[in-house]
């Protein structure tokens, strides 16, 4: 696979090489300098309103004896990436692992002991070569569903998503190729549950609506953010969110919306800063008179609304009543609990009744 | 969604209703009878290679007091599983209850507490009824991928497997819908990880070497077990299953191919009992020189591994074999492990070679 970006991804792994070769020759200590990727340096711009990595830097050198190994697989990790791009082949982050582990020769020690090693300096090398891992051809694990009046161009294959009956396409974990070849949908609804996308489907509602519905069965896969975020960003798509009413189904929203605290120096890249959260909301359980659909709150779950409560990006007045008021209705409620109403309610009356009415929490 | 069955099952329904309406009539007590579905009346058919249900039966009566409630739901999932029928609806096994809890009017008692109370009365109505839940109109979560020189006609469209680029076609939980217009494969191959299909994917591997793929993502889905079993019977493809080399796909090989002991009822329909297991085998780390990149066996693999040998199914020497070569190894190996030869092994040489000699377990 080619991205647009290769030459840039390889021209800044390369410099990476050219500074340690350097120092190497010139008989100083071989040094990277990387941002600091603590939550101590995450930080959220409120005009932008997404997540960013802060200024901090540290360094990785050779010969300090606690970066030694570090270092090493730096490099190798580096190497591998650079490999890569030039061979346009991709590899999931597991294969990576795989593929670089080895014994170090004339040493009883291998490369890598375990993924948990090479998975943080991927991130590192993200951050280095201000790079998503995707444009290092490296492949996340993927999930999600995509349906709709688009059409695409993935790999030389024309694919007709609103021609693709119950089944849907599988959202891969790199999206960045894909050619947008024509669209008639007027936006992009992104749900948390693919059972509540097979409802929407069997109601024809993408096709009713125009809409191109990205299912996510539970939190955002890389592949599906970045996605969202293209269609977004080059089609000029708005796009609302549709999850269960409780803690994990907003904190999947304001992934989607504002970045992850993890992967905050890729917040640009993944988020969608403009999309709007549509439902479930604690209002909905009395205009709709779902009481007896709800279910209590569990100690987790108040748990994270507090957490929620105390994080910048939901400080707003209509989130803060929000979270709140689940607190005090003890009450939380799902996507798929609107089939109390009727199977084809949410489909024909919910979704419809609040895009019309613009009823959305920002 | 209309099945060919529809008519078949709203009739086992109805005969199940008749028989209730009569008992009430005559002054009987109302009572339904099913096959027990415990592992005591789980059996291993040796000949057809198949787990099934036994012959032991029980019943629910409306006037035995601990039987009461129980008996009230399970009319209102026939009921409504009956209505879906007619309705041309299907719906979630979630959505099915949210559709039926609601207040016993008179009363301070809702019909369900929770889906732990209707998630077991639908299997009870698969066997009464001797239908699937697909059947019954009831969808279970969906999972897998498919990619191939096949066309499908889903819901009135075209979709050419071959066509879908790196995304590949998601794979419902309703699949006995499916039309198979046109088939270019020669083999089926079923695949535990969906990282391992995109690198296959990546290399063409499947339209190399006419192979149909599916991408599992860990166990089967009931969706995945049934289309596996559909493209082995209606087009007469071998199915060759390729796991880890660890207790956990191995077990994932033998539920494709005999069935699971929870849904032993229904491995009739779901299970490929002609399908092959391809690897990862622990010979192929002596053959394939793989031995730096296997991991130790942690305790919960071990203990798996000895259950795994107390099935019946697994009694056979090949098997007994691997398993026990396993333990005295003290080592598992993963697909993605292959990636250490180099990222086009797989592709090249081990599954082409493997496929070519036959060397296959049963």
């Amino acid at each position: 696979m080619k991205f647009e970006t290769d030459p840039i991804v390889t021209e800044r792994i390369k410099k990476i090489g050219k500074k340690v070769t350097d120092e190497i020759l010139t008989g100083e200590p071989p040094t990277v300098n990387l941002p600091v990727r603590a939550s101590s340096n995450v930080h959220y711009n409120k005009q932008e309103g997404l997540l960013y990595l802060g200024n901090s830097m540290s360094s990785r050198s050779f010969l300090n004896f606690a970066h030694t190994r570090k270092f090493m697989q730096t490099m190798l990790i580096a190497s591998k990436c650079k490999e890569l791009i030039e061979k346009s082949k991709t590899a999931s982050i597991r294969e990576l692992y795989y593929e670089l582990k080895h014994n170090i020769s004339g040493t009883k020690e291998n490369t890598f002991e375990g993924q948990d090693e090479s998975d943080p300096l991927i991130e590192d090398l993200e951050t280095m070569t201000d790079s998503l891992r995707e444009q290092l051809h490296l492949k996340a694990d993927s999930s999600g569903i995509l349906f709709g009046k688009l059409i695409i161009e993935d790999m030389g294959d024309r694919i007709d998503c609103s021609k693709l009956g119950k089944s849907g396409l599988a959202i891969p974990s790199i999206v960045d190729d894909y050619k947008f070849l024509k669209c008639d949908a007027d936006y992009v609804l992104v749900v948390e549950t693919k059972a509540m996308v097979d409802r929407l489907v069997e109601e024809k509602f993408h096709l009713k609506n125009n809409a191109i519905l990205v299912g996510l069965g539970g939190q955002a896969a890389r592949g599906a953010r970045r996605l969202i975020k293209l269609l977004n960003e080059r089609l000029k798509l708005p796009v609302y969110v549709f999850t269960d009413g409780d803690p994990w189904g907003y904190y999947i929203y304001s992934v989607v919306k504002t970045g992850s605290m993890n992967l905050a120096y890729e917040s640009k890249r993944l988020a969608t800063p403009q999309c709007r959260f549509l439902g479930m909301t604690m209002k909905d359980i009395d205009h709709f008179g779902l009481q007896k659909v709800t279910e209590k709150l569990k100690d987790v779950d108040k748990k994270r609304i507090k957490q929620l409560l105390s994080y910048e990006w939901f400080n707003k007045p209509q989130w803060i009543k929000e979270l709140k008021s689940m607190l005090s209705k003890d009450a939380r409620i799902e996507q798929q609990a609107l089939a109390s109403k009727s199977l084809e309610f949410v489909a024909r009356e919910y979704l419809p009744g609040k895009i019309a009415g613009k009823d959305f929490i920002d």
